[in-house]
């Protein structure tokens, strides 16, 4: 099975990537690995999740879908740069930095939300090495960001 | 000298590498390169050295001793996935990132303690680029995590 | 043109790149790639441009301008391990980590002081993938920090 034929299974429709908001590319490559900029939750409708997460902001639920509308944003750069999800030989490593609220430490069931994502959509392929985070700022006060290092063959 | 050897010199017994908490895999490889997921201060009893480092919580020390942790957790990874740390062929890169309370910035200061460890352990293998920075929050609260890129020969 | 040349017609001069400030390289090779440390504004005078940016500390103008002089470390640090800026095949990714005050979120305007200067310099082989996000704490206070990743031809 493909990979878009996985996606048509699940009944992901990938979105368009975001132009990039500054003096950057969407993604870079050198040799085999495939570098893909940060990239954020945009919502069908082209809005943002934006807000802190954790007491008083966003709750884990609500943070988790972001983090799935991330990892659909770094899948369509992907797509757009590989022309073709197979290609993705590995996903190597991710960053994902949550928008944390005072107290909130529960950043990785936050990054699971991209990173279960990633897995259903790639298989074991998907899963790689990872950090989950929180920082105190992030564009445009969405609440996850994630950028990544592929593999590609 | 084998690694191994240096290590039984040294005193230094690695602890077992600790699961991901998440979706994620402890270190993903690509080519010759080797990228370690995040890790954290493991404690000989298994808990986790918490809390923000800085004005009214951890003291430097403290922080450098978890930070000293943490890199024992990275080279348990390490030998875990190459089965002999003499294969690795030098320390890349490491993101420390430390958990601080308002007001503390010396940060490279606390990160230290894991790159003095991998320089001890490694030699001037262990010795890579760096960044030391001081983020929002860290998973279960951890007051230090590293992640790391290594060169396999 | 040569780098050098169009530095000269910009008239821009490299600054001395700074030492490290704790157990690390200032970059780091792997094959073709070469990670540069975490760089920081240091001025012509050898001060360093450091706190908060956003509401009480530091505005965007001044921001962007401190991401300019980090910008400038890291071509020097560049040029030392290269002996050439002309050798910098592709800069793949950047980590830009602005030191926000609470409610500031453009952080990306603030690292394009950085990545703008790459691209004035080295042309589109300087613009790269990104990630621009807001941390905690920065060592010695510093108001931006940037670490990056360069394809070397």
């Amino acid at each position: 099975m493909t990979v878009d034929e996985r996606l048509r299974e699940l009944g992901i429709e990938l979105p368009a990537p975001m132009a990039p908001g500054g003096t950057y590319r969407p993604a870079a490559r050198a040799g085999d690995l495939l570098f893909v900029s940060g990239q954020g939750p945009v919502l069908p409708d082209g809005g943002l999740v934006t807000g802190k997460v954790g007491p008083g902001g966003l709750d884990l639920d609500t943070a988790r879908g972001a983090a799935r509308l991330t990892g659909l944003q770094v899948l369509a750069v992907l797509r757009a740069e590989l022309g073709d999800l197979d290609r993705v030989g590995q996903v190597v490593k991710t960053l994902g930095m949550v928008n944390t609220a005072p107290g909130f430490t529960a950043t990785p069931a936050v990054v699971d939300g991209c990173s279960d994502l990633f897995v259903e959509v790639l298989g074991e392929a998907g899963r790689g090495a990872r950090s989950a985070v929180g920082v105190a700022a992030l564009p445009f006060d969405i609440a996850v960001e994630v950028e990544a290092v592929v593999l590609v063959r």
